[in-house]
């Protein structure tokens, strides 16, 4: 089968930074789909992977952590899908990625693609959905069903036109929150404002002042999508007092935590990859998300994050979404499709 | 009437360190309560506040943030309390503090006195079960409602033998859950155990080897009571994914908060003051959770944290007391009791 794969991590640019590779297709066993992939979408995880450094694999690494396809084998334990659903999903980081024809998958962490929209639409979703789902409806605890109750709460998304940010809008105004999105071009600006957002602020402006100007004086929750490090004594100052921040981006330096301490401010990490990687009891809930936000696109609550779709999947159009992810100025998804 | 109050601060050996004064006693209005304090507790904050610095008070600082008492007169805009009620409360960080006859407090953060138990062994309590019940009920979200869920879950205590451990541990039993508490020396050892501490591990040693050793593999809860920066690592080894991390402890330096991200940990400042110094719509919450703990009390429920009674409350006794509690190894609770 067509893979895309690499034995040494180098600088994009490199010609031997992605390969297009013959590998065999694999078999699934237990709880494992094998799927055929029509469609895979680059997150800036893919980008982190395979950041140079010494290391020399011995058979090839295949990165890519997002695809829409079709089931085309089931394990022996499988009771979730059967041959012919149309699914998506992320997958784990400790098994190989997606960029290849067929791709092994445990069916836990897997949903059934929305219907309404294409593979291209969908594989944009996965990794992203997964992350805002949790970070808003498990790690911040607010609860989606009291739209109502959420009217009064505010939340604040920095960074709020990459992959996640464009997702988390959609679902934090589904929920009934007022948001407030950061966002600091004319383009990141109206996108953000099309996918829902209340209100937006730049992140390379003062919080506080920015919030004061929009009558907001504190809110309620906060998630950081981008550089928690130069974004945390602002949080600090604009949280309410038992307020949530949850963030997805690992610090570069150590952090003054005593900053959140005389507010009692939780914060909380959002790993999407904790469940598969640990292979915790509610790996499940995966899935269950999944088809959740599959059954809102296709009652039209929630729209794809693509942005910019490349096709086929191959080496050098890869080489071309890595490079677009690596300026970290990507609005929305960067999508290929086909083999 | 009588007050000990600070104009220097200095170390506690030192003859004006805290000094016997006459003040005037001061009238309630709006909310405020005016109590007749018969007993008072010493926590780690007090020293703390009292701890050497070059300001100098224009007035007398008045220390102290534990009172049992009766209600002599009230604001009029009290409407939970009447004269007579006997009462145990903290009060606020941002106001004067209870070593004194008399003492206002908002009634929002006052709850009754238990009967069963003595105004010294009530003096003992609120400070440290206002923490303990928030921290483990409202910032690590234990739910202790459910006794029989609450059992399939273990919670470590770091530092159990304390004033806030010592309550803290009863809580988690009375709400179902399987506890953990570290001391480190003989008399602390049998002291959390006396209060139904199920496992005892020594916070000097490797937390991963002594758990294992316990057939425990990871903790779905950490309360951490002491040296939030010293545990760091430790507590980011043993907590359960996607567990739940709470300190009362400021951290002396920055902390690398990327140890909790693969395992999508919460971690939550737990400070009793953020209610009263923030005036959250919610302080009326530690009225009813002060209320809770003093039925459970006198059911029988929990037992007061009282371990060492000074009388009579004055300079002398107040300078012995701090002196105790500086050296970081009370256990349980120091009172004072009568002007």
């Amino acid at each position: 089968m067509k893979t895309i794969g690499l034995y040494k991590y180098l600088p994009i640019e490199h010609k031997e930074s992605l390969l297009d590779l013959e590998t065999d297709r694999p078999i699934p066993t237990r709880k494992d789909l094998l799927v055929e992939v029509k469609a895979i979408s680059i997150n800036p995880v893919d980008v982190k992977v395979r950041s140079p450094k010494e290391n020399v694999e011995p058979s090839p690494k295949i990165l890519g952590w997002d695809a829409s396809g079709t089931v085309v084998e089931v394990g022996e334990d499988c009771k979730l899908f059967k041959l012919g659903d149309e699914v998506f999903y992320s997958g784990s980081i400790t098994r190989q990625g997606t960029y290849s024809e067929y791709h092994l998958v445990d069916e836990r962490i897997v949903g059934h693609k929305p219907k309404r929209i294409t593979h291209a639409e969908a594989a944009a979703l996965p990794l992203t959905t997964i992350t805002a789902w949790e970070a808003l409806f498990e790690r911040l605890r607010i609860n989606s069903d009291d739209v109502e109750g959420n009217k009064e709460k505010t939340i604040l998304i920095i960074g709020g036109a990459g992959g996640v940010g464009s997702i988390a809008i959609q679902l934090a105004k589904w929920a009934g929150l007022n948001v407030v999105a950061t966002a600091s071009r004319e383009e990141s600006v109206a996108w953000v404002r099309k996918l829902g957002a209340d209100e937006v602020i730049n992140h390379y402006q003062s919080f506080t002042e920015q919030l004061t100007n929009l009558q907001i004086q504190e809110v309620d929750y906060i998630l950081c999508l981008n550089h928690t490090e130069q974004h945390w004594e602002s949080m600090g100052d604009v949280i309410r007092p038992q307020g949530k921040i949850c963030s997805i981006v690992e610090t570069e330096e150590p952090l003054n935590l005593n900053v959140l301490k005389n507010k009692s401010v939780t914060f909380v990490w959002e790993f999407m990859f904790t469940r598969s990687m640990y292979q915790t009891e509610d790996m499940i809930e995966q899935h269950l998300l999944l088809n959740n936000v599959s059954g809102l696109i296709d009652k039209g609550v929630l729209r794809s994050t693509m942005n910019q779709k490349l096709s086929p999947i191959n080496a050098s159009n890869l080489k071309k979404a890595h490079a677009l992810v690596e300026t970290g100025r990507t609005i929305g998804k960067v999508v290929l499709e086909s083999f």
